[in-house]
């Protein structure tokens, strides 16, 4: 770790929030790390939808600091051979399924690892559970002081499973953008950076062509979805107090489509 | 602040919980101030009610000791030009916007400070998200033992926006009060306090006229919806295992009348 | 308590998450005992349901480590007569009504406890808040090293109210379990361990004999709901990427019948 007085850990499930399970993740890693100070990120990552989730990782870990333990479990194939990975960022390590969650931040990465040494797992792994029986031990351990080398295997960062959808595609007078996030509000998130909002001659989703806000939420046309910068910084189409999904009836993975000046 | 040793910040807000907004939140917080205590105090108050999160606040915050640190955010303007302020209370320190939200603490507020010193936000301070551009880099400043005068200017605490409803109005004979809040349960919360009670000759919601409950909530008639002392210490309209509201299809904002003894 | 070092305060209740009830907890705890590290373990028990709140401490204490206190509110006649009680297991405290909540713990509890003095409860106590009331800062009060017996007053364990249903009944060539949990992905939880599945000859709900699936959730066949050993330890009845509960149309407390080989 960069930063040795970092005792946070975050956590990015698909897990809801109406049941124990979160609440037991937290209890192995007080347990065994006590100064652990455990930040819930996101339980709420529609079911085995991982571009949401490495998404929502995406936006999120940038305002945490050197040395942070990320957690992220959006696992539909959890029980195959799929590794368990830790890999090691400059600002901290995410700890996740072998299964694309961490396509954004692989490139940038420092080194992998492979979680393969069951004597820091609980001593009874189950099939289903790898949040509890793998990556809380680990975490806890990481805080505790031991270095990630010696509670893993390094692998070849660029041997790890990627998923499409995170960077827009750019040809010469277009991008091909997507919807990868719809938050509470039914805001339609979008992977197109707030940069390239100077570059739109034009943008739709399907047929329909959308107008630019001028500046936020307020400022929206009533009932029209239109596309402003949002908080994160990308561009998202939303609404003034209404849903832009219920407006447009769109979903995530659907294309955006930009005409560049 | 009032105790030096006080280490808690609670958060009540309009976001919900099903995106990463709010552990963004608290990453900034907890990066900048790991031994800071973040309470969830509510996140689901209904989006841009503003009353609700008044009240929420009001009989939330009595229950926290002296030196804690609050910060509020239902902003249906956030981006314009609204005042972000925070008040200094004997038993803590609110920072919310300047939409009357505060309005049930004024009275009794030592002093009102403007927050409008960049140098104390987030380097880039987004226009739709200033729990976490301002208000939480803010709040670790404080707990970290800036002074509130240090990091704000003065403003006159008479000047702040405040809302209606809070406060039941009394007249010869009669008192007008208000539903502010609609729990889980669907139990109607009045801003009538639990003295009203015995003052009460008839209780009425437009032309219905209400039982009392004789103690509490398992001593209501089956299928009716009657009054009670609510545990935060003011009336509420409540069912047996059911919901007021749905038996009664009222909302927040509808009036209660008492005729009185 | 058996750890002098556990700082841990779980909370299972009923309360939901869409109110500030859950937060006021929290803060009284924390004002009195800043070092208290609550973990949230379950806040959607189904309003009033004993047995689901039960099941819920049941499979998540074991993570634990010894010392952890827990309070469990799931309480349809709070206000009544009923008692307030300490539990005292090997591995810790359980804060709870006596109602039932406390059913798989008795037979290896230490001692028992009734919460009476009101010296160490908040100052008025209402009639329908004890999580806040009484459990909270009895809790606060323990983690700062008061003793148990100090606190309370010894009862007979054997006194608690108990529930029926958390275990099944053996009888010589069938096995009669009952469905005691439904998680948020519709998995439907039994009370059959999983060492039973291997004495299974014939398992049905109602007339609806089911499958054994022969692995994790990626190996039951689509569109049918099949038993499988979930990581809490137990027989569930799940479906893959689906809501065995929509398939089955069945609830909480349906039989699970088990013809033994």
């Amino acid at each position: 770790m960069n930063d040795d007085d970092c005792r946070i850990v975050t956590l990015t499930t698909d897990f809801g929030q109406k049941d124990p399970y979160v609440g037991v993740v937290k209890g192995i890693i007080l347990s065994r790390c006590p100064q652990a100070l455990i930040v819930d990120l996101n339980h709420e990552i529609p079911p085995f939808d991982i571009l949401a989730g490495a998404w929502s990782l995406k936006i999120s870990l940038p305002y945490f600091k050197a040395g942070t333990i990320h957690i992220a479990v959006v696992d539909p194939r959890v029980g195959t051979t799929q590794r368990r990975i830790a890999l090691e960022l400059h600002e901290g390590i995410i700890l996740a399924p072998d299964n694309g969650l961490l396509t954004p931040f692989i490139t940038s990465a420092k080194k992998a690892y492979a979680l393969e040494k069951p004597q820091f797992f609980l001593q009874s792994v189950s099939r289903t559970f790898h949040a509890r029986d793998v990556f809380a031990p680990v975490a806890a351990r990481l805080l505790s002081g031991t270095a990630l080398r010696d509670l893993a295997m390094e692998v070849d960062k660029h041997s790890l499973v990627t998923i499409e959808g995170l960077e827009p595609k750019e040809e010469a007078g277009s991008i091909e953008g997507m919807i990868v996030y719809v938050d509470r509000y039914g805001n339609l998130i979008t992977n197109l950076s707030a940069e390239t909002k100077s570059k739109i001659k034009e943008i739709r989703i399907g047929s329909r062509v959308l107008k630019l806000a001028s500046g936020s939420y307020g400022t929206i046309d009533d009932g029209e979805a239109q596309v402003l910068c949002g908080s994160h910084g990308y561009l998202e189409i939303a609404a003034r107090e209404a849903s832009a999904q219920n407006l447009l009836q769109v979903k995530s993975g659907e294309k955006v489509i930009v005409t560049t000046v």
